[in-house]
């Protein structure tokens, strides 16, 4: 048997903080040119895709934070790479900022969708581990101020049954917790599609470079390895004002191998043919949780959120 | 600051079906006396390091079967361990097969122990995640029947405050669930050792042989980073009676980063000074348990076993 998507990882190079949805979303379609010319079922846009990276900037003016949020999906801007779905008979993979009244209370969130070959929003996922900082701190290089622009979401880690498989989302940080891909997997997720913007360096502490993107790249091919699902990692690279995001997109296949990665830090369409039927070996075997797996052994991951060590 | 252990990894070459146990331990004290030249604090030794890896047969007579386990630890053959233990100032870490009477019950276990420098078991662990089969299967090239010999280990994944640093064990394909090593890193684990058997190809599937060594890495080392913790990672190598058991013994940092490992399939020592303090940049930042994981949505993980993928 074979099941197979295949995916365009779209890596998008910089975007600076002058420039505009318009030609961000331009950008994004010649991506899905390109993708549709090396027969897509499925584009893969980072996460915070419409703009700059701008929780590295601290704002308090109301009306100027809330120009970097999306009011609806999809909207004006946005229509264009709807459109371009349902022509090419492509779904895609799209991160943005959503400003949304909820109960009365204005919330916001770092959030995706996944949507259909028809153009159709079938999945929306916000993201649930901001990293950072919810406060100015004088002593980093620059700010990641995730935890004061965004609320921790608020749609849990599900997966959505379409384009022939079993499809989760997250986003950037979330690829470094385990129990983001260990509760798609208790779904039986084959495919997690997800965007990051992270910097080359590290803001508080100097650290070997080489180091950041070993460990972003440990964190998705063990996700994938231990879950036996593709993962398709998607990077907004390049020097955005000054700052350097890294690049590093990529496919990972249920073995925890890369199959494709991006060459540099601009735009750059990969592209793989996953079977989604490769994710069988590992679940039905190594992996297959109801015969090896023992919950009542892994209370302490639901029952605390903190580390609690032994008394000294 | 720092807290310095320096830890032996002692990988062991293969042990015959023929070999005895204390010939087996005479080879470990042999490490153990190497390790003190290199003025080891702590010396890993494999799981089931004392007998060849007796699953990959099948066995039905109980005497038999029985003659594979420890019923008592320390015992008239393994008394020179904890003797040179004491003697040295050094700790060990050992995995043995144990036989136990519980509720009136003969229970099996594979089990390893925790030594301190004089001598005395500080911690006992017995194996959760039994890989392989409970029956012969006979389209298998070798059996792996830990589901037949062993009861699914019942003190769940405990820490120790000892040697200066909070330690924790597990064996074998406990590596390969990431929930592991989080149960420990939610109680401040920053030295995880463990032991462990793996064949060099799989009993059952065709598969890349560099695959396997890399997925075993892989584990281990996001077990690490995931948790910031040192993970030390022994093999028992080489060819037990023409079955061949993968060896690729090594110290992982709390950065993922393998440290040191072993070169060869035979008895070899490799050691590293590992400081505990290293553990504390990802503890406090990156994986700041308290300020970012977010148990609400993990619930699955303890609430089921197996995968339950949406209705078609």
């Amino acid at each position: 048997m074979s099941r197979m998507i295949t995916v365009g990882a779209a890596q998008l190079g910089p975007i600076q903080k002058a420039e505009s949805r318009t030609s961000a979303v331009n950008r994004m379609i010649q991506l899905m040119e390109q993708a549709r010319r090396k027969q897509c079922d499925l584009i893969v846009f980072p996460e915070l895709a419409l703009t700059t990276f701008f929780p590295r900037y601290l704002m308090k003016d109301r009306d100027e934070i809330e120009q970097w949020f999306e009011r609806s999906m999809p909207n004006e801007v946005t229509q264009p790479l709807f459109d371009a779905a349902r022509e090419f008979g492509m779904g895609f993979h799209l991160g943005y900022a959503e400003l949304v009244e909820e109960q009365g209370e204005t919330r916001r969130y770092n959030t995706a969708i996944l949507v259909d070959k028809s153009g159709t929003i079938v999945g929306k996922y916000r993201k649930v581990h901001l990293p950072g900082h919810a406060e100015y701190e004088d002593e980093r290089r620059f700010q990641h101020l995730e935890k004061y622009y965004f609320d921790v979401g608020n749609t849990g880690f599900n997966v959505w049954r379409t384009m022939g498989g079993v499809l989760g989302m997250c986003i950037c940080n979330d690829r470094r917790w385990p129990e983001t891909y260990r509760v798609m997997g208790l779904q039986g997720v084959e495919m997690v599609v997800l965007g990051y913007n992270t910097p080359s360096t590290n803001g508080k502490v100097e650290q070997d470079p080489h180091l950041r993107m070993f460990q972003s790249r440990l964190c998705m091919q063990s996700g994938a390895y231990q879950n036996s699902t593709w993962v398709v990692g998607v990077a907004k690279a390049g020097t955005e004002d000054g700052h350097q995001l890294f690049g590093g997109t990529c496919i990972v296949a249920p073995t925890g191998e890369i199959v494709a990665q991006a060459q540099g830090l601009g735009d750059e369409l990969i592209v793989a043919d996953c079977d989604l039927d490769l994710c069988l070996e590992g679940k039905e075997n190594m992996f297959n949780f109801t015969a090896h797996r023992r919950p009542e052994y892994y209370q302490l991951i639901t029952e605390q959120a903190g580390a609690v060590p032994p008394e000294e």
